[in-house]
């Protein structure tokens, strides 16, 4: 990297702060941008410029959001009686496509990890809490990844939140859509066989 | 292909009709097996030959089986009172290998596959039923894969099987454990909400 005019060293440094981005992706994110005209390396910097002064954490859920509060917040046509908890503004699409949710969300803007020293101080819970206090929210459904972190973060959650008197549910793990059996790890295997539904005809 | 010595050419075809085995895997092990000691050939072919004039399926469950009744029919530690249904003998090890699982299994040897020309008749459910008669298996858990067909077949056979009063239940559908919930596919996603399970603390 010693060897690339100082320009250059820098953007591929800061390239590489971004996760995903490693040592090789950086330097031909470089490079092209190098190899193209000014106006390009000029939009992709006022994008990037007015990504972080435009957005902000809406005041109610935690989304991502240009205006306040956040659209999944302000919309009078979802319901208000159920809330799906997130572990990052993304993962709101994700329940969003499948089209079957119609209630609000609550992003945590993280999960627990104890390796990584994320206590349950830095969930900044109060603010879920407050959500609860007008008693209209009657299930909460924790979408934190299936994951040793999501999983710790959702029993903690459902602790935390036992006596506020709510249904308290979680997405169900399992066998993946159109997958097969054989393909499945055994610890998935083992929740789809403890988390087996009632079959209707 | 033509240019082969005949016996090159039909081990070539012979080992085509496997499924997964394309032509040039096939090209590849008929090359493989003419590089080698006679022995190594002979082994292979005895082996062969072997598993299929030792082998049956089980009378009780369909498994493969060297003796009758099959190993898991056999075994009097295992529960009567509960049946797995799966689609093909390799899929009971899948299951055991969770260990959460210790009554019968039962063996389908395929899913109905309309587009395939595979109707009710050809599951030979009339062994399944006579496994219900003496009224000791209290639930069936159906363990057919979570594909189109493993689905219409799980559906076909609660229908079938709703009027002997038993516990019909499915392999739970939902996030593999481990996987990150933006890495689902949406009809994966949607079943993890629609079979949301209770959340205790």
């Amino acid at each position: 990297m010693a060897d690339y005019a100082q320009p250059i060293s820098r953007l591929i440094e800061e390239l590489r702060r971004i996760p995903s981005i490693g040592a090789k992706t950086a330097q031909r994110i470089a490079f092209h941008i190098l190899g193209g005209p000014q106006s390009a390396a000029d939009d992709l910097a006022e994008a990037i410029r007015e990504v972080k002064k435009n957005l902000f954490t809406c005041s109610v859920c935690n989304n991502i959001t240009s205006v306040e509060p956040c659209a999944y917040c302000a919309d009078t046509g979802r319901a208000d009686d159920s809330l799906c908890v997130v572990e990052e503004p993304f993962n709101i699409t994700t329940i969003e496509k499948t089209g079957v949710f119609h209630g609000r969300y609550h992003v945590l803007l993280g999960t627990l990890a104890p390796l990584k020293g994320i206590g349950p101080e830095d969930l900044k819970l109060d603010k879920l809490e407050k959500r609860l206090k007008d008693g209209r929210i009657r299930e909460i459904i924790i979408a934190t990844n299936p994951t040793a972190d999501g999983e710790a973060t959702a029993h903690f959650l459902a602790k935390v939140l036992k006596d506020h008197g709510l249904r308290l549910t979680r997405l169900a793990m399992g066998l993946p859509v159109g997958s097969d059996l054989d393909f499945a790890d055994q610890v998935t295997v083992r929740k789809a066989l403890e988390g087996r539904t009632e079959l209707k005809d």
